[in-house]
């Protein structure tokens, strides 16, 4: 890594200062194969829930909220039509990002990585004109910081009622950002401290369209962290790790030493996962579970008599509502999840639309599910057993789900995500989206890339 | 109070709606004289404050890095001649209201009300022109919601580490901005449930110029929060007091009870008090303690062998720096705070700034400065020992500083804090803008008002 400090000042330098040497001194040339290729499978995993979500009332809502208040058409809008200023552009692709509840998950943190990152980063290279290398060094850099910073707060800031996609979010796009602009140490350190004091984001508002918003905040946040850090606006020495710092006021039991654990040859990118299902991640196992009975037993919903699902205790804190009445709500609950696992055998956004979450089969056939907490299972492990009308048994106990680390989606299968989720707002220039996602490690510029993804 | 509630739904309704009910339905007609009164002398105290920190280093900065990505010049920046977008002036001058430390407090809350209130507030009435009394009854609505919010999240909230200006200040802008643009109690619930999920500032930051960011970033953030609400941006119901609800995720010991106590009737405005010191709040009792020695004994510099300070335990703890280097530091140095006391018999601005800062004179005197804590003193109060070269030792209790509840400061005297401050952006017009400013309720539009202001 390039860096001018002298060791004892290496030696002396807090968790939040080696994050920001880390950060700024990344360099594409380091990134192992494998961490590429890692790094384009999310941008398409990712990018492709922005331009579906981009066509959301919630982001009709803040870009008419907030748009008059906009500055120059800087940036495109991932699936529409308009362009505006980069934060603003920032804060609706986060939000678009989100709110299908399609995009990757780091499992360890329960963070999704790429949102916030990559919805800070866009419209930033856009602008710039960064090339893909660069982009993609800094999209690595962001996921890095912002993971290590979740795996300090620990599962108590989770449990404490903190949206950790929120709250950890803000600093993968302040990284990010400050790698794209090549800011230098002492302004990267700052980046990160002005991002811990705008960190927000609380549980509380799942089942709301603020759930999303605090996707596209932790964008905006982290982009403007790195434009006020540019510009010498200054923040605290050990904002994360210091008394009374960032990771001590967030969770009650923090672990400083996983901010800097192996920081440089141990990439939390390598441990992202990428959703199968436009669902929340907890119903992901039931609903796979589902599928395979169907498939593998002819099912159809009229021979069912009840569907009994073994399931993780965040499964039903999360996602466990028993009536939903729209497709958001259906994306919370693990008993719609089941239903159309069997009725239509997939867990797209057409199977949790609102037709589909108000339609007649599914609501029926949800009334004949139910779910228990197993405390012997894992997040992504499910027993589903399922007896028919006829009184057979069919029982399916799910180890890894599929998008999980141990089944991970191949190419192909993220591929034909990204073209699905794509084609409503894209039409014909879907594939030419894809195409240039895929080659973004050797892009000239980020700029042609990101005006692909317009509406 | 205007509402559609029937007693059924105002029995059911929690803590956040009934919050918003309040905002949305209070009316100036309604306002007790008192109170109309003091919510004048907050406009005075705190846009003065506005107008000297627009000429800060971290306003420029803020200006710099941003206002590239900002929209159409709506609104003025006070003490600065560009104009901004709302939501960047409404950032720009909450950090321009607070950056010089000299703006009001709620004693009971350490909340610094009007900062978060007023930045937000302004902006979007000048681009309304709403009218002088539609202004005060915003503010107001702004200032009850904000102070029971923070009176909710009790002395632990500080203790964990937060700012409470920022914290609490959020829901101050988003429930006086849903005030002015007449929004109905279903959007203001939202309004307060955005604002929420977005609230953070942490006082790790102090000493840096991202303590300001804080009353900058609340203001934005309520005012874009009452802005998608107005839009149908949803967020959860019951954001405030609900299971995972704010007071409960950011509060160790939360108090719910506080949240809508005396709602109507009892005035948190009528609690709120006006620096005459340009330093933090804690060194007024030293400071005024060592001006009156001062008068009263003829006392100089290099008559003083010591001065030995008793005081509470947030005085050392929040203004503890022995050798300060620069202003801002010395706003945070109870031991500098003491030495102009006695040299210059002032504690405005001119007596934080760098220069006299870094004066030989406050040096020396600084260093036979020291101060230690006493359980059995207020925050109001201090012990003042001063022994001369001679031998001679002088004392004083201050029991309440000047500036507390106890004894405020008089209008004359607000209307010279005023002048002082902005006569250097001002000039001839400093006196005009005071004129129109006492003269707010009755004004047609605050348009006239907010353009005085321009530097």
């Amino acid at each position: 890594m390039a860096s001018t400090q002298t060791p004892s000042s290496v030696a002396e330098a807090g968790a939040t200062r080696l994050l920001a040497r880390f950060a700024v001194g990344l360099r594409f040339e380091q990134l192992p194969p494998a961490v590429v290729a890692e790094a384009v499978r999310a941008c398409v995993n990712l990018l492709g829930c922005s331009v579906f979500g981009g066509r959301h009332p919630s982001v009709d809502k803040v870009v008419a909220a907030l748009g008059p208040f906009g500055g120059p058409p800087q940036a495109t809008l991932p699936g529409r039509p308009e362009r505006a200023d980069c934060l603003l552009a920032a804060l609706a692709s986060g939000i678009a990002s989100h709110v299908g509840d399609f995009d990757d998950t780091h499992p360890d943190t329960l963070v999704h990585p790429s949102g916030p990152v990559l919805s800070a980063l866009l419209p930033l290279a856009e602008m710039r004109r960064a090339s893909g290398s660069e982009f993609i060094a800094a999209f690595v850099a962001g996921v890095e910081v912002e993971c290590r910073i979740a795996r300090a707060l620990q599962s108590a800031h989770y449990d404490q009622g903190w949206h950790i996609t929120g709250t950890a979010g803000i600093f993968g796009a302040a990284a990010a950002c400050s790698r794209l602009m090549n800011l230098d140490e002492d302004a990267c350190t700052w980046a990160l401290g002005i991002a811990a004091t705008q960190s927000a984001g609380l549980r509380a508002m799942f089942g709301s369209m603020s759930k999303s918003l605090h996707v596209g905040r932790a964008a905006q946040g982290g982009l403007s962290a790195a434009l006020l850090a540019a510009q010498g606006f200054t923040s605290a020495e050990a904002a994360l790790e210091g008394k009374l710092g960032f990771i001590h006021v967030l969770s009650s039991v923090p672990n400083p030493q996983a901010l800097t654990t192996s920081l440089h040859g141990d990439w939390e990118l390598l441990r992202n996962t990428y959703k199968p299902f436009a669902c929340g991640l907890v119903i992901h196992p039931a609903l796979d579970g589902c599928i395979e009975l169907r498939e593998r037993h002819g099912l159809r919903a009229d021979d069912i008599a009840s569907i009994e699902l073994s399931v993780h205790r965040l499964t039903l804190e999360l996602t466990g509502k028993p009536t939903p009445r729209t497709g958001l709500e259906g994306k919370f609950s693990v008993f719609h999840g089941a239903a159309v696992g069997i009725i239509d055998g997939a867990g797209g956004e057409a199977e949790f639309s609102d037709a589909r979450v108000q339609a007649a089969d599914t609501t029926a056939l949800r009334s004949r599910v139910t779910a228990r907490v197993d405390p012997q299972l894992g997040m992504e492990q499910a027993l589903v057993v399922i007896t028919t009308v006829q009184g057979q048994k069919f029982t399916l106990r799910v180890e890894h789900c599929i998008g999980s680390l141990e089944r991970p989606l191949s190419d192909a299968a993220l591929d034909a995500k990204f073209l699905a989720l794509a084609q409503g707002a894209l039409g014909l220039r879907a594939p030419a989206a894809l195409r240039a996602l895929r080659d973004l490690p050797s892009a000239a510029n980020c700029t042609d890339v990101s005006r692909l993804l317009a509406g």
